[in-house]
């Protein structure tokens, strides 16, 4: 028998996020959350075999634990009973100018994430608290590494260079890498199915909108530019972090108020964004404070709409011609308010909306523009764990392997 | 007589620019330049009555002293002698968000200039030497503040503020306010004049590329939005200037190469842009290697022009509608081959450029767009101290004054 079903795994720093898919057919055979991890009480919610979700609170000391959890829920799987998994796969943060493809991990490559710490602190070493806890759970399986860097590797030097010495980047990787990648490629193959052409002809910009967020400009399947960049500040402004940003407003900072560099990365990362401009980082509890008159929630939607809108203005001076903008993400998928508000007053750039359509998308993907519009608009529901197993069974069924 | 007569002057830290302008008749009666002030050897470069340039080389040991080489040099001048100035025109960088518009300077003024210091700590005290030195010399005369944030002060508040909490802007004057005022000023309204069309009919996009660069978005005839930020590092690349920027870069810096947070700043200001990426900041210079074969220069060229695209493209999608695209300062005015690149593959938005027209644009004002073009590409030599005679001019012309 053919074997088809991945456990794929997210391992964050006090979370690991878990799920068993079956590639053919495409199905969802268990999904799961683990928070807490090292805390009093830990959480661990999962759906096994399309039952009921189910909900525990116990103690789970570290990421073997965690692991220990995951597994014996496994066994409880019907589907696994049935069939043994083809392989663990990983989803790693950064993967630097090395990893522009999944990769079986060994332990060379378990040294290089770990060498590309400085380049994600805090996102690789939780990454490999999963990866080597399950290599030891579980040391005869095949672990494949999916890193979400990889498919902006694809960027040109002059989108990915910074304007900094040449050292800086050949030295020490100062350069754009971006994130989210299985999002933007997942929801890039979604586009062309439904668009009916093939990926290789369609001109894409896809919005990822979540508590982080990116924009990337897609050419002909491949990531030529995409907003986040050396960490996942840069860019479009985000539930906590700033997004784009005067770099002279770090130095005023220190200068000015005192502040310790320290505090000025928490600042930036934590403290701002919507949460800075409102004191809220839920789009939802936003949007009925807007509606209440809260003045910050109002100009906190107006500014992210805005700088969406100059990331798609931007990406199409990039492509030349757009066939879709995708909206996706928790944001992108369900806030009909700010789809409307970033694409304000983009007819003249072919982009139109149907003010109908976009209040009701279709689920899973949905295309809102008005019949004029030159480009297609997408809401395409996003499935990160989906895309980083379809890659990792692909890797595996490479000749070669 | 009507006395239109202005004296311009642009003091900064070691130089001091100054022009003696007749606004009706609109003619330039004197030019001259000090350098190096403070060094044992001064340099004084200047032009009175259309006469040929004469050069001293001299000790200048303070502004007090480059003020009376000014003034000394003004009695030779043919018109000084038969008109006295109507005032003089002092050029300040930082206005904050107190000017949006010129100001008869009194101590109020200058205590409010000081008081900006810390969001222009090298500008504002060069300027504010200028102006004590000129007050205390010509004390019974006029003297007009022109403020290079002024005509960014109409920004919508979505367009200059950061994703930052707001005490930040409330308490310390985080925000955008984009300089080069009087440039983008200055060629809206002679782009207006060309296109003959009122200031108010037009949507322009004015990038201003010199040793400084940034682009603004112009609604009829209001700056609505503009790429330098709090300060000049924010925006398009630059000569020694990063520009945009990941912010935590930053803080990788300070964390994986131990830099202090001053030689970071020094870094992104003096060692970055052109500079960082080839070695050079003299564009001509720069297109010669990069013509030689050098890959960093010919990179260096890549990265400028498809930022100052990106740019093009966000400003659009802000505007809407574009009338007409224009590019100034030195670079603007003179690189023939970063234009055609920044507006390569740009057809599908409306932009189209003619090869033969980009390479001889028309002296003073050209249209370098070719006839399908739905949006006009000026080529305009920009002329602030025109602007800031103009404006003080005006300000004093006013009913009230």
């Amino acid at each position: 028998m053919q074997q088809t079903n991945i456990l794929v795994i997210n391992s964050g720093s006090s979370s690991l996020k878990y799920s068993l898919l079956s590639i053919q057919p495409q199905l969802c055979l268990m999904s799961g959350l683990v928070e807490c991890i090292g805390e009093q009480l830990a959480h661990h919610k999962y759906t096994v075999d399309n039952q009921a979700s189910q909900q525990e609170t116990l103690t789970i000391k570290d990421h073997a634990d965690a692991l220990q959890q995951v597994f014996a829920t496994l066994q409880t799987c019907s589907a696994y009973q049935s069939q043994p998994l083809l392989c663990i796969a990983h989803r790693v943060v950064h993967g630097g100018e090395r990893f522009s493809a999944p990769q079986l991990i060994d332990d060379a490559v378990i040294e290089a994430i770990r060498e590309l710490i400085p380049l994600a602190p805090l996102h690789n070493p939780a990454n490999l608290l999963g990866i080597e806890q399950a290599r030891r759970q579980m040391p005869d399986l095949a672990q494949i590494a999916v890193f979400d860097t990889a498919f902006h590797q694809s960027l040109p030097d002059y989108a990915y260079r910074y304007a900094l010495p040449g050292f800086l980047y050949q030295d020490h990787g100062v350069r754009r890498y971006g994130f989210h990648g299985s999002s933007h490629r997942y929801v890039a193959g979604r586009a062309a199915q439904y668009l009916d052409k093939p990926l290789s002809a369609l001109n894409l910009i896809s919005l990822h909108l979540g508590n982080g967020a990116s924009v990337t400009a897609i050419a002909a399947g491949h990531s030529v530019d995409t907003s986040m960049g050396m960490t996942p500040l840069e860019g479009l402004m985000m539930g906590t972090r700033s997004g784009d940003l005067d770099p002279g407003i770090i130095f005023y900072l220190s200068r000015s108020l005192n502040m310790s560099l320290a505090a000025i990365e928490t600042l930036l990362n934590k403290q701002s964004g919507c949460k800075g401009l409102c004191h809220e980082n839920d789009m939802r509890t936003i949007h009925q404070h807007a509606g209440d008159g809260d003045l910050e929630a109002q100009l906190a939607l107006a500014i992210y709409a805005y700088r969406v809108k100059k990331y798609i203005g931007a990406y199409l001076a990039v492509l030349g011609r757009v066939d879709a903008l995708i909206f996706t993400g928790g944001i992108g998928e369900n806030d009909a308010w700010l789809r409307a508000h970033c694409l304000e007053n983009l007819h003249g750039l072919g982009i139109d909306l149907d003010v109908a359509k976009n209040q009701t998308p279709d689920a899973e993907v949905g295309n809102i523009a008005s019949a004029d519009s030159r480009t297609a608009i997408l809401v395409i529901k996003t499935d990160e764990e989906w895309q980083i197993a379809l890659e990792s069974y692909q890797y595996l069924k490479k000749p070669g392997h």
